[in-house]
Order: C-alpha cells, then sequence, then structure tokens
C-alpha cells in the first residue's frame, strides 16, 4: 500500500466547506483508470485541515464507494489533538479506509516525546498501517531520522513519507534513514520535482501531487524510475520540469486548483482564505497542466 | 482596550476539551481582583486552537459573565478557515466580548494578500475592534511592518500585538512601525521577558503570559513601564529573570500550565498531545511561579 505511485487528488468544495461530492468522484474515476497504486485523500493538497470531521468522513466515504477496493485507499487524519485524531482514524477505517497518513499538525510547537506519544495514540486507535506523514512546510515540525526509527518500533507504522532532497543528496540520505528503520518498513517521498531522484535511490513510494490530477505521465515517471532506468526518468522529469517550476513558483496546491478547474473537472476554488490564482497565474498554470498531460 | 496590561489566562479543559467553568472562572476572578487593563481569552496560552467553537463559545459566555463589565474582554478568533474565524468573531461578540485579536493561523502557507483578505472579512464580520494577533513562533507567518499599515486602513482594526525584542533594538523597531500607522492604532507587544523594554520604548500594551497567572507583579511591571521608570523596571524584570528563563527553556505555555495547578487553581493539564512537564520540570516551574508571586 506504501509502494509505488501514490496519486493525492484535490478535495473540491463549495464556498461553506462542503466536499462536492461528484466532482471528487470525477477525480477519483481517473485515478482508477490510469491504475495508480494508492490514493492518497485528504492530504495537504486535499485541503484535510481546511474540512470538519463531518465533512471529512464524508469524502472518505465517496472514496471508498468509488475505488471500491480497486485501488488502496489511505487517508491522511492529522488533527491538533490527539483525540480528534484518533477520532478521525476510527472514522477513517469505518467508512473504508485502507491505511491512514498521520502528519504531526500543531499550533504550539511539539517535543519529540509529545510527537511520539500522538502517534502512538492514534495509530493504537485503529487496526490500520499507519504512514509518518514527515512535511515540515506546512506543520513546521520535522520528524527526524531517529524519531523515524522509534516511531517505526510502534505497531501499525508502516511507513514514512518524507521530503525528496536534489538527485545528488537522495542516495546519503535515504541509506541513512533505510539503516535505522526495519526492512518491512517502506521509507517513500514527496516533492514532485525530487520524486525521481528519491525513486531511483531506492525511496519505496512517491507521494505525488500531479499524480492526483495527471496520474498518466506521474505514473510513467514511477515505473521508469522502480525499473531503474535512470535516462527514462531523465527525459521525463524534463518534461516535467516547466510544471515543477510553477509548482515551485506559485505552490502546487495552488497549481493544481487551478488545473483541475482548467481540465473542466471541477470549478471549486480553495478554501478562503487561500485566493485563487490571479487569471494571468491561472493560464500559466492551465497551460502547463495542459502540456504535462501530454507527456 | 488595547494599552496597559493585557493578561491571558489558560483555558482549563478536562481531556476532553471541554472548558471547566469553574476553574476558568477561579482564574478570571483573580484578573478581575488585580485590576488588570484586559483579559485576553483564548489566546495561544488559552488553547485556542485546541477547543472546539462550543467550547469556545462557552468560555467567552463564562468571561463575560465574570467580568461584567468590570474589565474589557478580548477574544482570539483565529481558524484555518475564513468562514469559521468569521463566525468565531460573531460568537465571541453575542457572547459579550469588547474586542478580538486575530491571528493568521495557517496549514498551507499564506501570502500577504490571502492575509490581508481573512483581516479585512474577519474584521468586517462583527463591530468589534480587532488586534492583529502577530505570533510567528506559532502562525509561522510574519505580519510584516507594511502588512500591517495596510491592515490598519481597514474599519474596525485598531491595533497589533506585536513580539517584543531585545530592549536595545525596541525603540528603533517600535519607532518604525509607529510611522507607518495611524496615531489612534495601539503598538503592543508580548514575549513577557521583553515587555518591560517594549513598553518603556513607547509600547502601548504588554500582551502578558504571566499576567493572566500573577496579575499584581505584571501590573507592577506595567506601571513603572507606564510611568518612564526604567530603574524600577530593571529592579523588578530582574526579580521576574528566574522565571523568564524557566519561560525560554520549558516554554510559557506549559509552564503557567504547571504553575496554576501548583497554585490549586485547577487541576487541568494541557491538551494532548501537549504533555504536562515532567515532575522534575513541574517542581522547578512551581518554585519559579511562587518565587515570582511574591514580586
Amino acid at each position: 500500500m506504501f509502494c509505488g505511485l501514490s496519486a493525492f487528488p484535490i478535495t473540491p468544495m463549495d464556498a461553506g466547506g462542503r466536499v462536492l461530492a461528484d466532482d471528487l468522484a470525477r477525480l477519483l474515476e481517473r485515478l482508477v483508470a490510469a491504475k495508480v497504486d494508492s490514493v492518497g485523500l485528504l492530504g495537504s493538497t486535499g485541503s484535510y485541515m481546511f474540512l470538519s470531521r463531518a465533512e471529512r468522513r464524508r469524502a472518505v466515504q465517496v472514496a471508498a464507494e468509488v475505488l471500491n477496493g480497486r485501488v488502496p485507499l489511505v487517508v491522511s487524519v492529522g488533527a491538533m489533538r490527539t483525540d480528534e485524531a484518533q477520532a478521525l482514524a476510527r472514522d477513517a477505517e469505518a467508512a473504508g479506509a485502507n491505511g491512514l497518513l498521520l502528519a504531526p499538525v500543531s499550533y504550539t510547537p511539539l517535543s519529540d516525546d509529545e510527537v511520539f506519544g500522538h502517534f502512538e495514540a492514534v495509530a493504537g486507535a485503529t487496526g490500520l498501517p499507519l504512514c509518518i506523514y514527515n512535511n515540515p512546510a506546512t506543520t513546521h515540525f520535522t520528524v527526524s531520522n531517529a524519531l523515524v526509527a522509534r516511531l517505526a518500533g510502534l505497531p501499525n507504522v508502516a511507513a514514512v513519507k518524507n521530503t525528496g532532497l536534489p538527485a545528488p543528496d537522495m542516495p546519503a540520505a535515504h541509506a541513512a534513514l533505510r539503516a535505522l528503520v526495519p526492512a518491512e518498513f517502506a521509507v517513500g517521498y514527496s516533492g514532485d520535482w525530487h520524486a525521481g531522484g528519491a525513486m531511483l535511490a531506492g525511496g519505496a513510494a512517491w507521494y505525488s501531487v500531479i499524480g492526483g490530477l495527471l496520474p498518466e505521465p506521474a505514473l510513467a515517471l514511477t515505473r521508469a524510475a522502480q525499473a531503474g532506468d535512470a535516462a527514462e526518468v531523465a527525459r521525463i522529469n524534463a518534461r516535467f520540469e516547466p510544471l515543477w517550476a510553477i509548482f515551485r513558483e506559485l505552490s502546487s496546491y495552488r497549481v493544481v486548483h487551478a488545473g483541475a478547474k482548467a481540465l473542466g473537472l471541477t470549478r471549486a476554488d480553495p478554501p478562503l482564505p487561500i485566493l485563487p490564482l490571479s487569471a494571468a497565474a491561472a493560464a500559466r498554470a492551465a497551460a502547463a497542466i495542459e502540456a504535462a498531460q501530454a507527456i
């Protein structure tokens, strides 16, 4: 479940924060048709911290129904309070999720012991395997290698999603973490523009923003990396580069929201206070998305 | 309302996140008796991001009843979604708040334009004056001087709570912001160990963590600074220094929670994932709080 291409769709919602079930289903059908290796629902790209518990549950129900066992469903259950994250985990399990993602979101900066206790409590709340969602750009907490190794000893904690690094730095970084965790523990990466290098270095999975919108080209990159074909990875990655540049400039979150609108998949905007891209920026994002679709 | 000592109490809650009304009332009675200049309810110290909308409303109701117009009640209404922050602002107004505090909390990093739109929407949701709650240590967003100046032009935006700097840096920093905002706009500071210097430099208010637990010594420091008595500020601040050192080491949030327990005001712990201090650390915190009580 924590190997290969994990595709993270946006969660289309109305201005009041209600999930647009038909639009979400439309996005998910594309992922099933393309045969992604898993769906990462309600990730950072999926706006989980902008949705109520009831709407998050509804999104999982919609996804479980659409995927219908054809693709594993992994659901992010991060929340400020430990009991709330536990409740979200139980909701996700009851609604049909196959695995969980958990990020150490916080308002008050957390200690390693606090994060450990939080993960222990949430991992123990269900029988589902759990992936540590290490995303310092949004959580402002870095799960160190030492803490990943400690967490990997907990029942149900099966994987980590780390942030990818530039290709030259990946082999040593990946080996350093691999040396600390059990063989069956999966180490995967996010950060779309570093994904090729991360998988070539041995990363088990690509937790992918663009995979949630354009699964076919993301799968092409994934399969080339899984085959160890560095030349093909470089070729495909070079074709993605104009999109990666726009991701870095405008944020992947805002760009895929604009891209989903441009492709006619939803009319939803990101939740306020996040503003939709300006008309000029949205046009550039749409052009980059459309070009990447042809990869 | 945004001048002098603004005292920020903790919000005692049970393990399920329900506000302990009697304990909160007990803390607030101390602040009324000491005659603080305002109460800052549900600030960072008051765990606002760990409480549901219903519990935040209940805390405001309790506070409005206890304060009963004797001390202005300022309530923090930060939330991830703009519509949620607007709803919290309306709740606070309906429950008897006299002013609002708003921090640009976010999961997805925000742009200046997004923060401006958020503040415009929330400030326009009620008739209450609003203070910009600039707290980069928790929000990871810095409201620049230029953005404060832009926000100061909005109706209802009446003040800013900035983070204090070391005393030698305060006069220039304060003057630089003052030059950009209207005369009636109040510029105050948080960061207890910098508060004396910040007020001597002209800061209109001290948004104070320790003021929520030990209002008398905090008022002594405030009144000395308001009188321009630098020697007395230095004398009092020196007596506070052992507590400031523990604040810096263990976080003021954790220390005042332990202190409130040590003083017998509540038996509540901070909300998980935040852990109570270890027994040894709690004993050190209690000793520092008890010593500061005698200032």
